[in-house]
């Protein structure tokens, strides 16, 4: 395995933003209404055993503006799980009262850029709590997914391994000033969707997703080489305040 | 916090733009419309009441063009206020007349490249006006995203500070030409939405946003570094105005 | 003012580019497609009269192609106006069977790259007319809007005064090649929608839209600087046309 | 008239791109789907008719894929005929369990590039049959619009005449090679719609498609210049396949 | 015909991506389930007797994310059969239970660049069996079209016959370490869909498919020369968990 390959991964991913059709579930009766919640909350109090177990992850936030209105983003050790939980969603009720114009698919991932290379990655416990994390329950989330830009003479791929190396180097310095303010889930998804990475971000105040976005946006690895998506941004949603909204 | 960090935060903003299903709403029964004006009119009122309370600010105007029919821009404190607007709007009558396919999620931003460095703009009565800016009541708005771009040797984010520093003061010099004719209000979205920033532009003249944008555009921060997203330009909408337009 | 807003403007312009919901149409009673035709003839009727009163001027074409139908093209003195005509519209029971796709905002707009410096253009009547133009009812319109090129070496706006002079002579000589076979109505839109400007031509020959398309082509200021986005072709539609058409 | 401009038009293409609401379709009686089939039927035989008298020409193919599923391929002489042609299918019961997402609209062009400069070409009957062409009822049907691309370097409408003749008539030497495998339509769009060009391509083996777009794109003409946008493919579908197909 | 052409073609290949609209699902009863999940297993059934008699081969896949919830991916050796899937699979009942938002047509292809030029392939069994495939029935796809560049100098079509031969090579090599784990299958869709080449990937380690598809990144045939439309992912879908799917 050429030495480009050095990343480890984790679990797999799945973003997937729902829109509410408040049309429909207004027109619903109580019943339906309080039928397809309780189904709902039993689907989400699944992810949460699941959770508990440590044999998987699931966040789930509201979104602003008009590209969604709630994120369930999951992790599960296997993309056939990935699939049941798509599946078995679809056939809750709730689904029914939703439509999805945005996912994402990938695979939790670090670049050992910055580790010693003699090191063997997986067996250290800070690792394996970043490839298998527990989601953060903090107060807001960002996503966004981005390329490597291969453009004229801004070409990522075309750089030397010790030149992308000196460059992640930096870029994770920035990073590391943020400990604490903000966690960074990298995932990979080369193969299983349209960009290279996805970035999602947790902080309990927005403004720190604007500052290490803006920060990080005049180093030269994303100043000449970062190719970025859409950005989509949200609020936590507790089980109160999801009984809350979808109380009309 | 590296000097690339010199902005200020102040209101978070959201711009809804809808669009009236004008078939559904000439179908429903002179009942069923007045119900749906009056909890919209209950609803715009309370958005003057926190005006009056100087807890935000809201402004309302119709959009011309096929793009969106209404502009509801609200600014407030907390990302959480936004969404608790956004679903109380979906829940009213009103909404269900309406679609969204576009809106903005941002957050108003000075950056002080025009400042002196020692200063402590936070303390300056004028910066807060303009971080906590009550929204003018003129007649017309335009609504545009845009970044800065990094495309070879157009990057913005590989100028030196001290480039952009200079870049942006004879930017600002033309901004201040129109003093009195065009209010800026700039809205930071890096890590909110998928454009850098957002600029709200109001006028007494519609042709005050076509000379000022035409002008700043030969300007170099725009002529070689601006990239821009849709344009969305509208009238002032008044509640007489909007009984007026919702009666049929 | 600098240099380079040496433009005149005149009446505000509308493009609506509808569909017609030909199975909707069908499906409806001849009672009810005799209503909706005669409320959309006393319409354009109204758009008939404010043109004989030089108060603005109205254009409907049919238009080939899946983009749209029919489009209606207005002038107004203002945007108020304009905002008027098009709620009007969606209140008329002939709109209840069309959707819009595309529309364009815009204002008549005269560059004097070509006029001597001393004069005063708004007292001389040709400019009058051009800036306040009764649209020709000739038999075809071509619509198209456009940017010019920021992009590399390609920067029109990185150009002197006089370069940009010179260029838009040469152009504007091509134009007046074809005068008599092609009538240009030049507007602008920055500030109003997505692209710098808006081309609505006319002529009795289809071809030469094809022609003086094709030949500004190859001048330098369409060549390294003309970006285009959609172009829109179409018949004229009369009155009896338009009865012809709706009758099924 | 500039030497840019040698080229040569001939009857006006309508490409209509339809696809089958088949949920509709099978939703409806037996009679309805006769009635529609058999008015199908109708316009399109007299479509033939016209063609017997070489007043135009239609070609009808299936398409493969999920963009579209028949192709209405129309020349005429006027712009005109092609709206009544688009208006009298839409009247149809059958275009009521359509729906269409794409389209084109163009002119059919002869560029004399390779011709001698002294020759008057309208005089040459074999030019006369392609400026009016009866099109082939061969298998297979391949459609895209393309540009000339004008960007840095690369831009064709730069280039001096004598290059431009020089480029094209080795691209002609590799179109001349197919002669009997690939029967080629050129229409000019410049004015009528989005990009410059379409090309129609005509084959009794679909890998001929193959062969000539790849052959060609390794010549400078295609490999710097040319800019294609989406292609369709389709299978000829004559008047007992149509049948069978809307059997169900 | 020149040496560009050094390519070989085997069966067609149609990759229709579908949705499943499960409310509509959801909604209809029992009976209509079963009998369009009947009619569904009998059209599978239908291909694998075709697979049986090796006349073509097809694949079965869910996909995760909102793009799509099932693959299905024929070959056969001509288009025609390909038309006639398509139109059989609209006329089931099951299909009026999906939409298709993407579809891909195209031809499976063998380049020689690494052959010895003096052998003919077609007589060689193993390139015969990569011509007429029978898909693997492995645990995982991943499809994604691609083009090659044609970007200032970085131009894959003006490079010579050896240049090109020399970096497919290397690349061809990265494949081959590949081999066990990644079965990939090169459809070339010039002159049928919009982009060159169709790439669907099997392996039974979802990782796999990052490895190889990020080693290859960096090798310049992709680094320089490669651009990539949208990936899809996922799983293969037994008749077992096809039915287990549908149960609700």
């Amino acid at each position: 395995m050429s030495e480009a390959l050095h990343t480890l991964e984790g679990w797999y991913a799945y973003h997937d933003f729902r829109k509410i059709d408040w049309k429909k579930w207004k027109a619903a009766s109580a019943d339906e209404r309080q039928a397809a919640t309780d189904e709902l909350l039993r689907f989400l109090q699944q992810c949460g055993a699941n959770e508990e177990a440590k044999e998987g992850s699931t966040a789930i936030y509201t979104i602003l503006g008009h590209k969604a209105d709630v994120l369930f983003m999951y992790l599960r050790p296997t993309t056939q799980e990935l699939e049941e939980l798509k599946t078995a969603f679809n056939k809750t009720r709730f689904a029914d009262f939703t439509t999805t114009d945005y996912s994402y698919v990938s695979v939790v991932e670090l670049s050992n850029y910055v580790n010693s290379p003699g090191e063997d990655p997986k067996q250290n416990p800070h690792i394996r709590e970043r490839l298998y994390p527990i989601l953060p329950k903090w107060e807001h989330i960002c996503f966004y997914p981005m390329n490597k830009k291969r453009d004229g003479n801004d070409n990522w791929y075309m750089l030397s391994t010790e030149q992308r190396r000196e460059l992640m180097y930096s870029h994770g310095m920035i990073g590391r000033k943020y400990a604490g303010k903000v966690k960074q889930v990298i995932t990979g998804s080369l193969g299983f969707d349209d960009w290279e990475w996805g970035v999602t971000l947790f902080a309990n105040d927005p403004l720190q997703f604007k500052y290490i976005v803006y920060e990080m946006r005049f180093d030269e690895v994303s100043a000449r080489y970062g190719e970025f998506g859409t950005f989509l941004f949200g609020n936590i949603l507790t089980e109160d305040k999801l009984k809350n909204i979808l109380s009309v």
